[in-house]
């Protein structure tokens, strides 16, 4: 019968319509594997090469998708991005710190689900070999050293720094380097750098929440640009105001932004700084997940294209928290010729870095091995995203969307009407189930419905459960 | 003949006459070794008691001291204290962080006489039991701590540091403890907790370069308090300058003041609480070099002094830079009720401290023999001072003043008229030798004949030499 009607289909066709419609009708739900191509080979009684074709042709049309070694998984639906952000055009204050500082600050039960999270899980990282690096580094620490060097850094560690940034093909060297405690002292150096009490910075829409506490603190005022949730920035938003304001500095994440985990293309990149030097703002770079992509190629930062010839200035800022070494505080800026006033104020803030971190490190990087560490961290968070994602299609109200990221460790949902990601902050933590509320990353508390989830952990049942829970508690907030 | 009119005198007087005429003619210079007890014995032909009695006499006059398993030195003449400042009443900008880095920035040959140094020397330093600290402290972290306990801090670290208070006399919680990147950090939070751009701040004069710089960069103002060389801040005239002026915060050292060595008496400081708690300003104190005391009992900050139910606020500043891990950066503040919000101020600055160093700060605390390490460097640095008083009382043209720390690492000097010693720094530089001249320690720059050396250093030939050296440079100063 069936068949009959089937039959003008080759066979890996009709195999794939079947099961498209299996995943249509509900019963085959992302992340769910499909059979073997040896098990349905056997059951349907067809060749091998009958499944993959079938499996091919599925994949090409985006519901499945292959985990290497693992099979095949019913992929989410084609992901809807959140819609682009409309900030208001005009500078105004950020009234944001205190509720960041509650929402960091609140207490439940132990959080084991830590959606809400800054940090991939520490379980990924060399912990060991760094343990190691650091009894050797330690060993190699003088006494002279431990004062004489203390202002400008551990210079093994900027000259490793350099060769980094060598192999993207940018030349800087170890001098234009100044390391800091972490990237946010970087962050807040740069930005007092460059800016006086009143003045106006530009920062994406929604951004990252420190960068506005810190713009808050300073007394500066913050211009948000609508920022897309695949690409970044809005350069023609960016043109206008530039146009029609003065902003002293611009503070932005090209490469998977936090949190919408967005990538500038190269060529926008390239544009951006371009129409930055127009009118001479300079750029604060906040590059922290600039290892964790997912693709073969790194992509560059915008400091690449920076000439040195012309006024455009980048202040690159890097940093080991986020792919080697978390809770060492050692992050750094490329400051190319504006790195003698940043040591200053680095000089006046903390003086220098802790030694026996940036020992530990320089030992590390010398040793070699990163690169392997990041192949692994980068594979492993790939999969979580794909299961997180999964989960995500599988247990969050219809209508919701998501960014689908090719780097970092965050994604961002924007609820279907009804939720409120504050109020479902408080839910959750009271079952020990953390996320970040969306008003966290908007200088004027926008994005009630958005939330950055951080799939950085091991995944796990435990975690799949906890989403699951995540998810129905935004359903029912959505039904309200 | 001379036997005829000396006979009225007994045996060790005459002898200790003798002495003093030899040191009053300059045969015998500071620092010079008496001959041991047994050889003027022997050469004088009187019983060792005789010898005792003189030289006790001639010490009980300041006119030698005697140095445990040494023997007798000549004593430097009776120290003259530097001339009591006298600041403009009125609070004002500051203007010296210019020229605090062209001094720390200037560059000539390799220093071999650091006195201008911030550090005692490494080498006085427990380095190879601090690496073993580091090595068994890192074995502990744990990777969920690495990023869980980040913005709190470590907290066995924490709670060692409030035994050590607890050792003091003050009950101190961990939760009042703020660690930061070294003191310098615990500084600026604290100055940026308390105060606005534009408010004044109460500083000694002279004071640290870097608590200037840090209100120059907060935009705040100065009012500089009258400050005595070996007791501290004026309370007469601070009491006036509270009444007229309206500062937002008093930051101050009150134990072996950087740069005079002055030790506030503890009533003074009992006093000074209770004047800044009637006028409600809170105070910064900066206390680096508690552990440095060479009397056999550590001095008691103004902190003890609080009421725990009043409303004056002693922010107090502590750090093992200066006598336990230089390069490692730890510091702290203990905030008492202030700690939450200085807390925010420290995560927004910096988010937390570097796991390494504060792992092996805890691990060497907790294994013991810091008090012995403390009680060897205390010893290394008053026989160091010593020494180069005793340089000082010899090189140094006539009138030069000085101050005699009794705890710390520095002897501030006031030159006769003619002395100048921002020109001496330039002179002495191209000879390899530093120091820190008097205007790097005012708001104003005053001080132009005052300049602070570093005895942290362990003393050599070379460094005798060197001093000798910036006494004649001096002396053709003073005589031109």
């Amino acid at each position: 019968m069936s068949s009959e009607g089937a039959a003008a289909l080759p066979r890996y066709q009709q195999l794939a319509e079947e099961l498209a419609a299996l995943m249509a009708s509900g019963a085959l739900r992302p992340g769910d594997r499909l059979p073997s191509v040896r098990q349905t080979q056997r059951a349907r009684r067809c060749s091998a090469a009958t499944v993959f074709q079938a499996y091919y042709l599925l994949e090409s049309r985006g519901l499945i998708r292959a985990a290497p070694r693992s099979g095949y998984f019913v992929a989410p639906p084609p992901s809807q991005a959140p819609t682009r952000s409309t900030p208001r055009p005009e500078p105004g204050p950020v009234e944001v710190s205190e509720l960041v500082f509650q929402l960091l600050g609140s207490s439940g039960p132990a959080i084991h689900a830590p959606f809400g999270s800054a940090f991939p899980s520490a379980a990924l990282f060399p912990l060991e070999k760094l343990r190691r690096a650091l009894v050797a580094g330690s060993r190699k620490m003088s006494a002279e050293q431990l004062t004489a060097d203390l202002p400008a850094g551990h210079e093994e560690l900027r000259r490793q720094i350099a060769l980094r940034y060598l192999r993207l093909g940018l030349a800087i060297t170890p001098d234009e380097i100044v390391l800091t405690h972490g990237a946010l002292e970087a962050l807040n150096l740069s930005l007092q750098l460059l800016t006086r009490p009143g003045d106006a910075v530009l920062v994406e829409s929604p951004g990252f929440y420190a960068a506005l506490q810190a713009i808050e603190r300073l007394g500066l005022r913050a211009i948000e640009i609508p920022t897309d949730a695949r690409e970044g920035a809005d350069l023609q938003a960016l043109a206008i105001l530039l146009e029609r304001q003065q902003p002293r500095a611009c503070w932005l994440m090209s490469s998977w932004q936090n949190p919408l985990g967005s990538l500038m293309p190269a060529d926008k990149k390239r544009a951006l700084l371009a129409l930055l030097a127009r009118h001479g703002v300079p750029l604060i770079e906040d590059d922290v997940y600039a290892e964790l992509h997912f693709g073969a190629q790194p992509a560059p930062p915008v400091k690449a294209f920076e000439a040195r010839t012309t006024g455009a200035a980048v202040l690159h800022c890097g940093s080991f928290s986020k792919c080697l070494a978390p809770g060492y505080r050692v992050g750094w800026v490329a400051a190319g010729r504006l790195a003698p006033a940043l040591q200053r104020l680095k000089l006046s803030n903390s003086l220098g870095g802790s030694w026996p971190a940036q020992a530990a490190l320089a030992e590390y990087l010398q040793a070699g091995g990163f690169d392997l560490h990041l192949r692994g961290l980068r594979r492993a968070l790939q999969r979580q995203r794909d299961a997180m994602l999964d989960g995500i299609a599988r247990h969050f109200p219809a209508g919701t969307r998501m960014t689908r990221p090719e780097g970092g460790y965050f994604v961002w949902l924007e609820l279907p009407p009804g939720g409120d990601s504050l109020a479902l902050h408080g839910q959750a933590l009271a079952e020990g189930i953390s996320l970040a509320p969306g008003p966290m990353f908007s200088a004027r508390r926008e994005f009630g419905r958005c939330l950055r989830l951080n799939y950085g952990h091991r995944w796990t049942p435990a975690l799949q459960a906890a989403l699951a829970r995540l998810g129905s508690l935004a359903a029912a907030q959505c039904k309200a």
